[in-house]
């Protein structure tokens, strides 16, 4: 991180305005909110990932606490979506399209800044993971939803890849931000092509052949 | 917080006990539960907001762990909403008070550590909102309700009112127990309006019109 | 701990080993997940208890995420269970005293690591309590269940037992591999007597006669 910190800054403020806007759209379409509900979905979902990589690594209190730029981005994107609102139904892929890049960017920083706290190879890919995925999460327990990342092997698969390619990228000596983007661009990739075609994991041989009445009931 | 310790004390040990005695009457009410459950919510929705503002202005372990009055009370809280519980229906109107009051004691104190933590004005207001709302977002979500900070502004609304005045007068050198006070009064009469007037922050557009069905399945 | 590091290390990994395959298993059970979703449920159910543990005494990064031990075995065991799901139901006693292997070791794991942070006794026996339930309770809010901890008395008495236990020794000077067993193995029995004879806490009397419903609804 400490060779392109703007490159990766901006990384991190496009996914966490891409999740206070899928958070927020979330909440409009999950449980009917007000606005200020919606406005706080989207600051748990896109603050949700970031906390968590913070307390981890023990670097508190966490940066996107500390720095305006992080809640206002997540708040802006939490009334566009209270505004688009009406708009709901038109609105579906780009739930999935933000969903998408949030975990993208939260993957790569969240393995850069864990490789930046002196972790090892291993546990900032795992920690990538855990800040990808955290926001996400903890929006749809709140709401009520199986979280993504329990119901398909899609959600944490290329947060996995893209995890594990920027530790890659930073390890041999080759990063930066067209290794940044690439890692990136592979895991958002992997969960667009995923949510496009419907796939998953294999599932539990017991359950094979229910899947549809399984995700109709998550 | 350094000029009036044993007053703002006070205030936290009473948000404490009233979230306490709040979140067991709550497990009673929502889930039927035995006494240890009803306790162990009752010192969840009691401790809970503590544990994550003290994690967030990283001042570990937690001042709500280690000091025996916290818990102690937080107990105490619950055993008595076990007492009462043949009584319920008789205490919905107590359940929103001591909500009230605990959102309301735990914005002022939550704004107040994070100042004397060192933060800003605008992560110090968030995170006493963060506080007030902490605990009883996990009991909710523990009991398999929305919760209720999502559910409605008149929530995140008081408790950022009870914030940011208590960021106001510290930062205009006002400061003292009657500031203090003032700033929790303040957030429990919006919120005590907003229960009593059952108001709420504006609907997105699709919705409107159906809010009691959205109310209801919440 | 320092008197017997190995051994308490040990009684780690076992009790995250457990908890990684019953939190697969109960995944399996619950939500239908494909393989992917089955190991994730197992790692957070495996490694959330030792978070928030090493979150609460400042033992930050959390040792579950720096050695490689702890994540493999837990991995391990979500993909045994997936591997297993076939015979899903004859494995309901399994996950049942799975769950209380794990809640066995990691109460006395999280005394023993509170009192070597330099908690007292109280926080110390409270820590054991949180570390021992925390995992499960995560596992259970993610597939959208009333947490084990709040529908039963006989899974934080247990724990609360195995933990003071701990403490006990600990402060009484005798502490060793035998003692931290014998801890364990209280908490164990205790619980596993709940679960066999489908033992509780006294419920509020408003509610009795009324469990078996309540129970089905949880």
């Amino acid at each position: 991180m400490s060779s392109q910190p703007t490159a990766l800054f901006a990384l991190d403020l496009t996914g966490t305005f891409a999740f206070g806007l899928n958070g927020a759209l979330t909440a409009v379409r999950a449980a009917r909110l007000d606005v200020v509900g919606v406005v706080v979905l989207g600051l748990i979902t896109a603050m949700g990932g970031g906390f968590i990589r913070d307390v981890l690594i023990d670097s508190l209190p966490p940066a996107t606490l500390l720095d305006w730029r992080y809640y206002t981005l997540a708040t802006l994107g939490g009334l566009i979506a209270f505004a688009l609102s009406r708009h709901l139904r038109r609105l579906e892929r780009a739930i999935d399209v933000l969903d998408a890049v949030g975990l993208s960017t939260f993957a790569v920083i969240g393995a850069s800044k864990a490789l930046d706290a002196g972790l090892g190879v291993a546990p900032s890919i795992l920690l990538g993971v855990i800040t990808a995925v955290g926001g996400g999460t903890i929006r749809d327990t709140l709401v009520g939803r199986i979280p993504t990342v329990l119901r398909t092997g899609l959600y944490a698969i290329p947060a996995l890849v893209g995890s594990a390619l920027t530790v890659l990228t930073v390890e041999t000596g080759v990063y930066g931000l067209p290794a940044a983007l690439g890692a990136a661009a592979a895991c958002f990739l992997i969960r667009a092509l995923g949510v496009r075609y419907g796939l998953n994991a294999p599932e539990p041989p017991e359950t094979r052949g229910r899947r549809d009445s399984g995700e109709a009931g998550a």
